[in-house]
């Protein structure tokens, strides 16, 4: 009667990249909930949906049916629940006995920083996508050409930055990791979270993104280098802090 | 020994009408901490903060420095502080037995909701600054259009959405109320703030963009009884049950 999480699959030595992904991981983690994963190719996603009764969790801006991973299963209840914020509410209402992700009555503000987080997100994708690609299993590199590339007008090599542009784009990375790094400053005295003393949500939402970036550019690599030295080294230190949280259950 | 808010002025029958000073209005109001306005013409707010000999907020995108309304002189201390959150944040330290804005250690998450919601600003702005430009004192409109037209490549009427293409841009403002009512509906049960039952900045940041857009559209115009309407009234319902703290004190 172990929980499933359900993620995607790659040749990356963690395997799992998504930071999607990681936020549920997180969340089971945090409250100490035993899962394994269950791994899905991007193009087995919606026939998944589709096989398990679930509706599409949203839609495209071009209107079609939005699948997508973290879904979750909890044998315990029957429920299957996707997108890793209901997957944290689904496990914060079943297990209220658990650690809290959003303590205080937070739930709605905490929704709202996924949004004003997401820009990070975006910023950095071009520099991740055409990295990420190679590391994909045959089937799921070939569903992100055939579904990416004619929204692009590009090939996804195409779309990685290079010479001067490349500078340009990195230090707009760079600028959505200062704007964070202001919001965890308004919190500086005290504690290092988004809520002073108080690990939530929030944290995991931006420690999802650095554990993403850390497994795409790799540990060694220059730009995961710059990432941590940037703002005082806060992100190196937000990962170790959160290590503890870390372990992939597969 | 009274506060002091200096803000834009306008020949609405409020006068005040920028969502940011309403955002201070709101904090000394629910602090109850009494105050004056001071008017400043918008080519005068340079000017100004040159002769109190205040540093810019920001940097514009193209790297000229940023001045911006509302400033607060808070002649007990002598301190002048520029930027709606950061008046907040000044009055919270410097008059702890008031009222908190940023409650459970919030502030962090509430500085990240101000991007958040800031979408709903650039959405509704071409809607609202082509109507607020023959509200303005002469040389406030003359500013914005010698300030703003270069941007645009156009004239302020000119950025008005019409036809189909108003269609399209306002259903975009009602797509960023409904992310922000779906915030809002994630604490339904437990009371109508964002933190449930306990008001705070964030609940400021949309009530004052309502204000704004009251003032900008008139209470009888259709938009405006559009927006009334939305999210099953619930912006309606937030203005009346935050009355109380929207009392313009000039």
């Amino acid at each position: 009667m172990t929980i499933i999480l359900y993620d995607i699959p790659s040749t990356y030595k963690e395997n799992t990249f998504s930071p999607n992904t990681w936020k549920a991981r997180l969340a089971l983690n945090l409250k100490g909930l035993p899962y394994k994963t269950q791994w899905v190719e991007l193009p087995d996603i919606e026939p998944l949906y589709k096989k398990l009764g679930l509706a599409p969790v949203d839609e495209n801006s071009n209107g079609s049916p939005f699948y997508t991973i973290p879904i979750l299963h909890d044998p315990a209840t029957g429920v299957y629940v996707a997108e890793s914020i209901l997957i944290a509410e689904y496990l914060e209402k079943t297990y209220p006995d658990t650690p809290s992700l959003f303590p205080y009555d937070t739930l709605a503000l905490q929704a709202a920083f996924v949004k004003a987080s997401r820009s990070l997100i975006f910023a950095a994708n071009q520099f991740t996508l055409p990295v990420t690609l190679v590391k994909l299993n045959s089937s799921s590199a070939e569903h992100i050409r055939r579904t990416r590339e004619p929204l692009f007008g590009k090939t996804v090599e195409e779309i990685l930055p290079t010479g001067e542009q490349a500078v340009v784009e990195w230090a707009k990375v760079q600028e959505e990791f200062n704007k964070i790094d202001g919001w965890y400053a308004k919190n500086g005295g005290e504690g290092s979270f988004l809520l002073g003393d108080t690990l939530s949500w929030a944290d995991f939402v931006i420690l999802s993104i650095l554990l993403w970036l850390k497994t795409i550019f790799g540990e060694g690599s220059g730009k995961w280098k710059e990432i941590a030295a940037w703002n005082g080294g806060r992100w190196q230190k937000l990962l170790e802090e959160l290590n503890q949280y870390t372990t992939i259950f597969i």
